[in-house]
């Protein structure tokens, strides 16, 4: 996977180039390497030993406290002192300076050795990028560095019992505490009562503190909370309080864990349901001898009614990494079945019962056996290319020319729903596959695919849920801007497909890819032509499967041009590795991209059969 | 549910008319209700409250016993006492001489409620059917009675460690019991050592007796087992020894468990490692006072080297029972799922954010969510047509005139492999869609349908896996009797197109399954044209995706006349029940069976992409 990695990153994405850029400038593809060899030690030393027992002995509250197991704690502490947390900062903030690619580059190695040990790494992570983005300084200083610095973990609060996706529902609310309140230096100080749901991470003794960003609603005069997404603020709400200068006072806020989530997987990290001000831990505000008011201690972040927005801000890239983490289970199962399909003999080669007092062959040998390792090549590494490409974007966004910039945020913005999306249904099919490739004993614990499996199925839920990414994509990122976005990446396509014209093997693929992009563009317009919302998104999902395939379509006949042209140059990783990717590339474009069409016909069909059903008929 | 099976049953598949054969002249449709509401009621009472339970507290070895849930106990006990297990067979043998259709009708109560509990019963059942059909008549009064009156519990004792799909490869070993064993009144005796993998209700204490059926080799002269499949026999293999008129002497066989597995789902029946023979038990064969041989005591069943096809007579119907097992927790997924979507309030139903101060909808409002259950039920309950036909056709071919048998078992044979996999395959995708309609809850295990995707997982694996379906049906079935099968299916399909004529709005889709079977067979032989069996097989599996798909659309089509002629004769059921039907349909032939194209045009074109893939290239 090394291989690959640095494959996609050097030859593909021209990772080395953002070295020339002022922000990059100490660094070099040693330095770059030099991360990820300490990335893939500490994932391999910690995380991976680690995987399954926070799986067999899932977090459990003994009254105190949550109890993982103290495996779980030694890797998270491993990640915390790792600097990686802090990595893409600035040097001054103890950060390295490190592009985003290479930053996720190094996160993959976590994720594929514990997608729920990763979990609290990008969590935190999210979290310190938000405030170094939207707090103020002193909120930077004394939350936001703690952070960066692996000291204290963070947690993210949005969802509510009766408000998951529907975030314009919420209803914990947070009213300002008492006079003085407004020039309290950690920022304008609230008290916040209610409940928040499916917070990961949100309680635990791996860190002396825990730092919730929390969504809530400030009400009006009359007590009534703002109606839908444009009410709601941002807060940040330690779970232990600190002092202005972001000093530990050991008093506990009025944060209590209310109950833990048992998960299917992705139990390495405890996932909870959270009471805010419910008055178990009544708290005052700096220690003096003021009446204890209700409520837990929350300051604003940004003015009020932004706090969508700035969470939003963060929300994207954790989409991106929610797909890379999807890849990683993918890539992981695909590695294991690899293994398991090299060494287990089963069977005759053609079947026919010939040959039965001979050696059984390796089920490698087998051809279907190969079309499930195929499959998964060809799911788990495209998504991974998918989401470094993302990620170079963001890098793009970042420190590229203005131009660069503004087109690589168009096209960020159309692939997110993608690369959300897509590795989450796709690599859990993979996952699929693999256990399928270990037969029976795929099905069991003895060995790891089934957990991989169980563990992905939770990325088509959170972060946005697969419903979500699809009204996102085609009610939202395809439209806007008048379609700059699809614009802009049907002129990648193009590019891409003009490279092919020198690799004649490539000929076909590439018009297949071309064909599939303007059908898509068709449907698109097709849906909206009435200009009904409703109906148009009946066919989202449709629309976001046929767009996720062409679009990794897209990617992996970008790949095969790369490997068409290092086999040309000489093959320096060697020849089988660039025949692998383009098989894989030759795979998707005959099993997997045709299957666009079935899909596109739906949505220019603009077919009503979902919608037209009535609760009455099921 | 209960209206759909009877639906099923009754309006489509015409099951009333068996009354007027012979064998089954004292049933009525009261009789045939009356099983189904007894077999409803315990799986309500006994299997459904003990389903988490037995998952929960998987079966656990103490040294002594396999440990599982009381609930589990009362389970299995009130199933055995219930009679079913002889319904089909004869009066004089206990049973009620039931059509097979209302037998399985009957137990896809307990495959909902249970499908780990209800494991139990259908083994026991193949192998009581098994001894019935190929035990002599002493074997059949000592060992198949007793399983047959719900005393006894059975096992299929197929693979071992080295030899899962591979059956010609098993070791397990059986050599003649010294002088006289030949003429053992239990059937010529064997002592065989060996160890069988995979072997579910292996060890337990549910029942005084375990009935082992067991595949084992006989040496040649010079002790070399003979290769392959064709020197397979078949023995009864008691766990405690019973004497000639099959009562229980207590003396234990050597049959000793090994070890438990620890399974990802399916948990309500121990599924176990057993080591025959290895010396644990050491037992005499008659309770004389010759010395002890080694080796369990097994009996032969048959002829020697007949244990394979004698294996198969059980094994279609055991393949069409795993089918419905998925099919019932494909349509407990989607009643749960459907339950949720009627309840919990998310959202606005135009997703445009307009509306924020009112109240939420329920999410069946969503056209997503719709989208989802629509797309359960479509393939839920078209599983369960599938298998129900299957049913039908298995008591044509026994009851039936000669003409109409030979049609049926043709039939049989060819639908088969797609009864088996496509219910394991799209019925897991069903109750993924039943946890992404339960949004995070239904990642929890706080919620059924986490456990029912965990169990379905396995029906992809056991009873011969999904690569050996599609090499069963384009190697073998399709080219039966120079495609006999083939050709009666695509005359009962087009007796379906036809009489969709006069139902315009069935018009499309009946030409559209037209082309479907039309590409299908000629695929079938353009796989075959240059007689290569590694090429042809090499895409095997989208041929079986394909076939599935096109055999689901033809049984919605049919059903759907049925619903069709239902609504225009008054709709006995209400309308709703009968537009839900045709609504399904519709989804099929709109969003699923333009599918097939893209799997057909893989194997039109003899894509050898999986074939041509390289070891070293992965």
């Amino acid at each position: 996977m090394r291989d690959t990695l640095s494959f996609l990153m050097y030859d593909w994405l021209e990772v080395e180039a953002l070295t020339r850029r002022p922000r990059y400038a100490d660094h070099s593809r040693e330095t770059f390497d030099s991360v990820l060899e300490t990335s893939e030690r500490i994932a391999r030393e910690k995380f991976a030993p680690a995987n399954r027992r926070a799986d067999a002995e899932e977090p459990a509250f003994d009254g105190e406290r949550v109890r993982v197991p103290e495996s779980t704690r030694d890797a998270v502490a491993a990640y915390r002192e790792s600097g990686l947390l802090a990595a893409g900062h600035d040097y001054e903030l103890g950060g390295m300076q490190l592009p985003y690619v290479v930053d996720m580059a190094a996160n993959t190695f976590f994720a594929m050795a514990s997608i729920g040990l990763a979990a609290f790494a990008m969590l935190t992570y999210a979290n310190a990028n938000l405030l170094m983005a939207h707090g103020s300084g002193r909120q930077r200083r004394a939350f936001g560095q703690p952070l960066l610095d692996g000291r204290w973990l963070g947690t993210m609060c949005l969802s509510e019992p009766q408000a998951g996706s529907s975030l314009g529902d919420i209803r914990t609310r947070a009213v300002a505490d008492g006079p003085g309140a407004e020039a309290d230096p950690l920022g304008p100080r609230y008290r916040l009562t209610g409940n928040k749901m499916w917070i990961s991470g949100g309680e635990h003794d791996l860190s002396e503190n825990i730092v919730h960003l929390v969504l809530a609603k400030i009400p009006d005069e009359s007590g009534k909370l703002p109606p839908g997404p444009k009410g709601i603020s941002l807060f940040i709400v330690p779970r232990v309080m600190v002092d202005a200068e972001g000093r530990l006072t050991g008093r506990r806020n009025d944060v209590a864990l209310a109950g833990l989530n048992h998960k299917l997987g992705y139990r390495g990290i405890p996932n909870t349901l959270l009471n805010f001000g419910e008055g178990r831990f009544p708290v005052a505000a700096d220690g003096s001898a003021e009446a204890v008011r209700p409520g837990a201690v929350g300051y604003l972040v940004g003015a009020a009614g932004t706090g969508l927005a700035s969470m939003f801000h963060m929300m994207n890239e954790a989409r991106i990494n929610v797909g890379m983490g999807a890849a990683m289970l993918g890539c992981a199962g695909y590695l294991a079945s690899l293994d398991y399909a090299r060494n287990r003999p089963q069977g005759r080669v053609d079947g026919s019962g010939k040959g039965a007092d001979g050696p059984q062959v390796r089920i490698v040998e087998h051809a279907d056996v190969r079309r499930m390792l195929l499959a998964q090549k060809a799911y788990a590494e495209g998504a991974l290319a998918l989401a470094l490409l993302c990620a170079r974007l963001v890098d793009e966004k970042r420190t590229g020319s203005s131009d660069e910039a503004h087109v690589a945020g168009c096209l960020l913005e159309l692939l997110t729903p993608i690369a959300k999306s897509w590795p989450s249904e796709w690599c859990l099919e993979a996952n699929s596959l693999a256990i399928q490739v270990h037969g029976g004993y795929g099905y069991t614990r003895d060995f790891p695919v089934e957990q991989y499996w169980r563990d992905n199925r939770l990325n088509m839920i959170h972060e946005g849920t697969h419903g979500i990414q699809a009204n996102d994509l085609l009610g939202r990122k395809v439209r806007a801007g008048d379609g700059r976005g699809m614009a802009l990446l049907l002129s990648r396509v193009a590019q891409t497909t003009a490279r092919c014209r020198s690799h004649p093997a490539l000929d076909a693929p590439a018009r297949a890819l071309s064909d599939a992009f303007a059908a898509l563009n068709r449907a698109a317009a097709a849906a909206w032509a009435d200009g009904d919302r409703r109906k148009a998104l009946a066919n989202s999902m449709p629309f976001l499967q046929a767009f996720g395939h062409s679009v990794l379509a897209w990617v992996w006949l970008d790949v095969a041009v790369a490997a068409q042209a290092a086999l040309l140059a000489g093959a320096p990783r060697g020849e089988s590795f660039y025949r692998g990717k383009l098989q894989a590339a030759h795979y998707f474009f005959r099993h997997e991209l045709p299957r666009v069409h079935p899909w596109i016909a739906v949505v220019d069909a603009c077919d009503t059969t979902s919608l037209d059903m009535q609760d009455a008929w099921f």
